[in-house]
């Protein structure tokens, strides 16, 4: 294993952070926050133990796969460690566990607090809290790759291991172009939601952490309300950026590449419009007798639906208030999750539509056994190693599911809140429901519980594989070294 | 596709039900109840719209995996409906629905009634409902099997369709062969439990039910309070049987046939013992202060750990009133089921354990690429297709779960009600948690809701298929023609 290369990699992401914390401090500086002493300072130590951690450039830069899940899984742990210094010093979290929790959350876009009342926090914090979001949303490793040079096949395995989706697709031949173009679209995208925002009327402050928060599909807000007292064209704004970016970013460098024709057939956003078409339809007529006026109901249905599905987790209203039908509705979506090589989470509707696919493909193939035709997807046929990976995702995954929720039912709160709670983390989501829903935060829970849930936030963020290999190692040192 | 052979599958099943009707219509005589009367016009009604059906007895009785699906889900559905009428002729119950919902429960060995009062029922009625979770256990068409000679392969078609778990396998190499020894060791089985109840001195009547609804892993009792009110020795007994009708018949055929050696390594027994044993250990220890002392802990963890995991759904106690996390334990047992090959519902422990060594196998993959080792599962290798079939299965299973769900919150109970209720019926177990808890009833549920779980019911009786190929039929009837 080629251990030289991982502390490598793991050590530029730290100095990476070093440079992104200067974001937060100069918040500090603007609005006189004593915060500025903390962030400078944790931005020289990641500077300092980033460089002792990296040493030289090894001269053999190769790395496998097994390397490629190991080395995305430490830079996540080491970004969160370092990542909540700032929360513990700054004096808001009562724990290292809590403030660990809150920067975990931000990193994997779920937007999970423990905090009662985030308006008492200093500006400089918030804009850190919500820039987690933005960085984690793309992945910082994807960040490392359009900047670090690496040999051969490698960065392949670093860029698989930290994307989400069953296959990962480069969109042009090499990979460290692949990661500049995804993020020169990330960028212009967060950029015309903020100008949208500030024009809409939302304070300038606000706008660029709804901005992060939204681009990231993450759900951190500045105001314990959430979304709610923001105007309607603000709202409406979130709403459709919130689901701009839960698309396949694969669509827009197709507009960008002017293939719009191209763009335009892309089946897993097709299916995702249909779903969030669908649920927007059944939650506004479910819920319409709750609200002045139908347009109302569909607004809030919007809003809601497309918080969830893309795992972002802003709220306009309680929607744990909703009739059941709506409530069941939403936490299904919350397993269906945002398309693959999006920045939201969840299964992914490309997992989802190749799994009803299967289904189908079943019932054809015991009515008419000789005639067999291959799963199709985005006009491909569908490889049996991409079958077998989402199959073992889904296995894992409900394991990984079953046991978190077990533990977590230690606390003794209801069944509603333990399920959605594990749902709301595992899916880097949020809110869930009951003691977890929208106006609630996830302050109440034991240590233990808190542990299992950065595991599962992390685990959901990176696709459950690169945190089981890391544990593994722990576990059997000696048989994997 | 040969409907000549499926009428006259269907036409046998409802003849065999006729003579089955004489139980109920025995016990009525001897009760002097006036159902006698119902039983008996409805035997008879049964025999002649069976010969009706059935015609002459058809030259081709070839049969393919197609027409074994559809025959399966026909008989099962026709043989409810029958079932069904003098459950509604007696009065008891309101609705036709209602009447169905209960005998659905009954022979797919669910156990969920509608009933608030079952002690008020006529004692043939209540023979009928144990007596139906006897039939549904071993299952009828495997009765037809043992009795109705069929051309080649045709009956393990039959039989692959009704038989629960991953792959069906013939204890000795006639199908025919194989039913009757199955047959013969589920009643030996349910006499030896007869009478070890009489010796331990429950009365004859509750013994010959709770053996039927112990043999069957049902759950309907006579009693409104379950197995509450029952002796410490009758509960224990209950509990071991409970136990072993939950294991594969394999075991016991091994045992039969006098390789003990052999029957001891059975992976799946084994794993469905240690299931068994963590979690009565976990509840005990969880629920101890509940009760007043440690060996009354162990008794009612036992008790209600094996009515789980079987599927069976007797209660002793209120588990609903239990802490979360043993609640938590319950709600996980009641989606592994049983071992395949059992009349146990669920996913199945050898599907959970082939799921777990999958897992195990994926990440020694990622570690070492080029060490890949094929799963293996009771000594031998896993075949790809039964791996496929468990995916597929898997992924049905979900889809239908949650669909499911969806429908019957248009009731708006609350969350746990509704996943509990669906889990209870899917997996045939009977009851859940909330207000379909041991001591409540689905009542309840408007009627679309009660017949969504009438399919369910169905579907996890018979591994879904069956019942999916007959609905896409309805649908496309032109296409399968």
């Amino acid at each position: 294993m080629n251990i030289r290369m991982i502390r490598y990699i793991v050590g530029s992401v730290i100095q990476i952070e070093a440079v992104l914390l200067l974001l937060p401090a100069l918040t500090a500086l603007c609005y006189q926050e004593s915060c500025l002493l903390i962030f400078v300072s944790i931005a020289i130590f990641c500077l300092v133990a980033g460089a002792m951690l990296k040493g030289k450039k090894p001269e053999n830069t190769t790395i496998f796969s097994s390397e490629g899940y190991i080395s995305v899984a430490l830079c996540w742990i080491a970004m969160s460690i370092c990542g909540a210094l700032p929360l513990y010093f700054s004096g808001y979290f009562s724990n290292p566990i809590d403030a660990l929790f809150e920067i975990v959350s931000g990193f994997t876009t779920t937007g999970a607090t423990i905090l009662n009342d985030v308006e008492i926090l200093p500006r400089s914090i918030l804009m850190w809290r919500s820039f987690s979001h933005w960085i984690g949303g793309m992945g910082v490793l994807v960040f490392v790759l359009a900047i670090l040079p690496m040999a051969g096949a490698s960065s392949m395995y670093l860029m698989k291991a930290e994307s989400p989706g069953p296959s990962v697709g480069k969109l042009v031949p090499k990979v460290r172009s692949t990661a500049k173009i995804l993020y020169a679209i990330y960028i212009v995208m967060t950029i015309i939601q903020m100008i949208l925002l500030v024009l809409a009327g939302c304070p300038v402050f606000d706008s660029v952490n709804m901005a992060f928060a939204t681009a990231g599909t993450g759900g951190f807000s500045v105001l314990n309300s959430g979304c709610a007292d923001y105007n309607t064209a603000t709202q409406i704004i979130i709403t459709v950026f919130m689901i701009l970016f839960g698309v396949n970013f694969n669509v827009y460098f197709l507009i960008y590449a002017g293939n719009i024709k191209e763009a335009l057939k892309c089946e897993e956003a097709r299916a995702y419009m249909g779903i969030i078409g669908a649920s927007v339809l059944l939650i506004a007529v479910n819920t319409c007798s709750m609200f002045a006026h139908a347009g109302e109901a569909v607004l809030h249905a919007a809003f809601q639906v497309g918080s969830i599905i893309t795992t972002t987790g802003f709220a306009t209203v309680d929607f744990d208030l909703w009739p059941e039908f709506s409530k069941t509705i939403l936490v299904c979506l919350m397993f269906v999750g945002a398309c693959a090589g999006s920045t939201g989470g969840g299964i992914k509707v490309s997992r989802i539509v190749i799994m009803a696919k299967t289904i189908l493909k079943e019932l054809a193939f015991i009515v008419h056994p000789r005639n067999v035709r291959k799963t199709r997807f985005e006009g491909k046929q569908v490889e049996h190693e991409v079958l077998r990976s989402i199959n073992v995702f889904l296995i894992t995954y409900l394991a990984i599911f079953m046991g978190s929720i077990l533990i977590i039912s230690l606390d003794n709160f209801d069944g509603v809140t333990n399920f959605t709670a594990i749902a709301a983390t595992f899916n880097n989501i949020g809110p869930g429901l009951a003691k977890v829903g929208p106006t609630c935060n996830f302050g109440a829970f034991s240590n233990l519980s808190k542990l299992v849930m950065i595991f599962d936030m992390l685990a959901g963020r990176l696709e459950i594989f690169p945190m089981l290999i890391v544990f593994s190692l722990f576990r059997n040192k000696k048989r994997w070294s």
